[in-house]
């Protein structure tokens, strides 16, 4: 089989961990697994430097036309001051919208030989595996209105808009049962329904999904905020975790960082299937930010970015078999004590970024 | 001196709380302190079950003619299915929203003696002190609109509107400010800037409210998403945290969490000074909720709602010694072990309210 592939490195240490899934897609087309063409462009900040738009049309294009797109992060200091609609960001929210990204896929895994580098105590992240199925095309996100007007008199108003209509729940809850079918069988939607109206029918469409199409599966209700204390206070609770767009920007982000896996977590980011082939657009990229503060100096961790190729092997391009792989090897650099500056316990050896590349390559050599 | 109080206790446990707050209030009159007048009303749930609205016009006219309202916890599972207007939690945004209280100050503490019952790591959160200053009145919590039309066939829309203009902006950013100069001078902005016009318009505001009345002061911005990690992973370098009403509402709640005391945690809500006397609309409420689980069973930690008493004393009364007395006595209880089953160790022994009262008073009559 072959696949059309877009590299998106973006800003910060993007482009040094986009470096080492480079060399991994080589040795899968050496070893016969697939042919992959891959093209490669700018996005976020270095678009913005290059081109004035934080992506292009052109660039749009290619991500339309290809089998899945792999992103590494965007933003930085250097871009605070470029305007709004230009900004960094801009270029990611361009992508998931356009794309019609509307499910993101964000595992907050625990792994056993880092879990002394969490801020909890080992016994309540150990073995902690949640999935957060964040909305991505919705909500407060996109909404309009979305503006700043001058009153006069020294004063502005600012809105935002969060929106959401039935089918844009629907689907997502329906994304979040078949989940946790293949997993422990149970789903937490979160919202604010005692204050927000979005979160009111949130609360009434996953409901009713649950009732009529997945009555098997075990459906529970949190308010946001309890879920934020429920994550911080006993995050083995949870299975699958179904929320909107923002509070799924806060609360992956606060499980991502319980687990002191930071580095090692991927995401994917999935539209609707075609009706006739099956197949879903789809967006590949770490949890991680562009960490502008450790970028050029190659000791960023590449693991986050090779497990997001990890997820477009197995959800993109079928080839499940390769994942393992490439599962298998990290585990095993893992198993060896390697370790970047992010995960290694005080004291640990540390390497950087290629040689962790390097110890994959040699990983996948032997197995 | 002689202070007219509205006591709102509420759901679940808020009235087994509240009920130490009146033997403390009688103790206080007995010493000669003040003398406290107070009246006691019906909120949320237990409101609606009686008047058919979470909180009625005359008790809120008592609000208005208050120099402190304390007020319990609302809410419950048995309320679930009420008018959305007349939902319990409508009783606790009226009187935020009527009485003007835009500042909600939220202390999170981690006791010493209490450490251990935190899921983080002892180091990380021994001697933590976050003040969280959370605007209260506006924001998404309030904005219009604010509605769920039918679109037809099947299809329903739900809007929530996140609205801000400058002087809201202004006013809560300069009690952040106050408040960190008497604290270590080190205010957190927090908000979505690169998602949010709101997020933008805050940034600036702060920036500038900063720039020109309280340069002296250390300032930060953090994104929500980022702040929400950061206080999971070193909560310590935080002060003073500043941000909307939603984020709030998570960044507080999560902030308490960590502290292993939640049930411990006392918040001010406080309105602009009145331009001739001083005086300060305030509302004093314990930072966790009415635990329905646990209502009637006389085990609830009243220590939270008695904190919130103190801050009435030092914050509304000018009553700051009277506030040290409570806050020894409270130290001294912890100190000698005595603990309700929140807060206890595994295998630890536990009292219920009741004696968790008693014990304060007999710790005051030492004093
Ligand atoms: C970069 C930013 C726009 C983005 C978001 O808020 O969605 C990021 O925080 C994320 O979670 O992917
Ligand atoms: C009860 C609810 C409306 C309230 C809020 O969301 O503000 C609560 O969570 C709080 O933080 O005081």
């Amino acid at each position: 089989p072959s696949f059309k592939l877009l590299l998106l490195p973006g800003d910060g240490i993007g482009p040094e961990v986009m470096a080492e899934v480079k060399r991994l897609l080589v040795w899968f087309e050496k070893r016969g697994v697939a042919a992959f063409n891959y093209d490669e462009r700018l996005v976020g900040g270095s678009s913005y430097d290059a081109d004035g738009v934080a992506i292009t049309d052109a660039t749009m294009e290619l991500a339309h036309a290809s089998d899945a797109v792999l992103f590494g992060a965007v933003g930085g200091p250097k871009w605070d001051g470029v305007p709004y609609d230009a900004r960094p960001e801009a270029g990611l929210l361009r992508l998931r919208k356009d794309l019609g990204l509307f499910a993101n896929l964000r595992p907050a895994i625990c792994y056993p030989a880092l879990a002394d580098a969490s801020s909890l105590k080992r016994e309540l992240v150990e073995g902690l595996d949640i999935m957060i199925v964040r909305e991505l095309t919705g909500g407060v996100y996109f909404g309009e209105p979305k503006t700043i007007t001058d009153l006069g008199g020294g004063q502005k108003r600012a809105i935002d808009s969060q929106v959401y209509d039935t089918f844009e729940i629907e689907r997502i809850a329906r994304v979040a049962f078949d989940l946790a079918k293949k997993r422990r069988n149970k789903v937490t939607s979160t919202e604010k329904r005692n204050v927000m109206k979005s979160g009111l029918l949130w609360n009434q469409v996953v409901t009713e999904v649950h009732r009529r199409e997945f009555p098997e599966v075990e459906l529970e209700h949190q308010l946001a905020d309890a879920c934020g204390m429920q994550l911080v206070r006993r995050p083995k609770q949870f299975d699958v975790i179904v929320c909107d767009n923002l509070f799924g920007d806060m609360l992956s982000d606060i499980a991502a960082m319980l687990t002191g896996s930071l580095g090692m977590l991927p995401s994917a980011s999935l539209g609707e299937a075609d009706p006739v082939t099956g197949k879903r657009k789809a967006m590949y990229e770490p949890v991680h930010g562009s960490a502008p503060d450790i970028a050029g100096k190659g000791i960023a961790n590449p693991l986050a970015m090779i497990g997001s190729l990890g997820m477009a092997l197995r959800y993109s391009f079928g080839l499940g078999e390769a994942a393992d792989l490439l599962d298998t090897a990290t585990a095993n650099v893992l198993a060896k004590g390697l370790r970047t500056g992010d995960i290694a316990a005080p004291g640990q050896a540390t390497i950087g970024t290629t040689a962790m590349g390097d110890a994959i390559l040699a990983e996948l050599d032997a197995l």
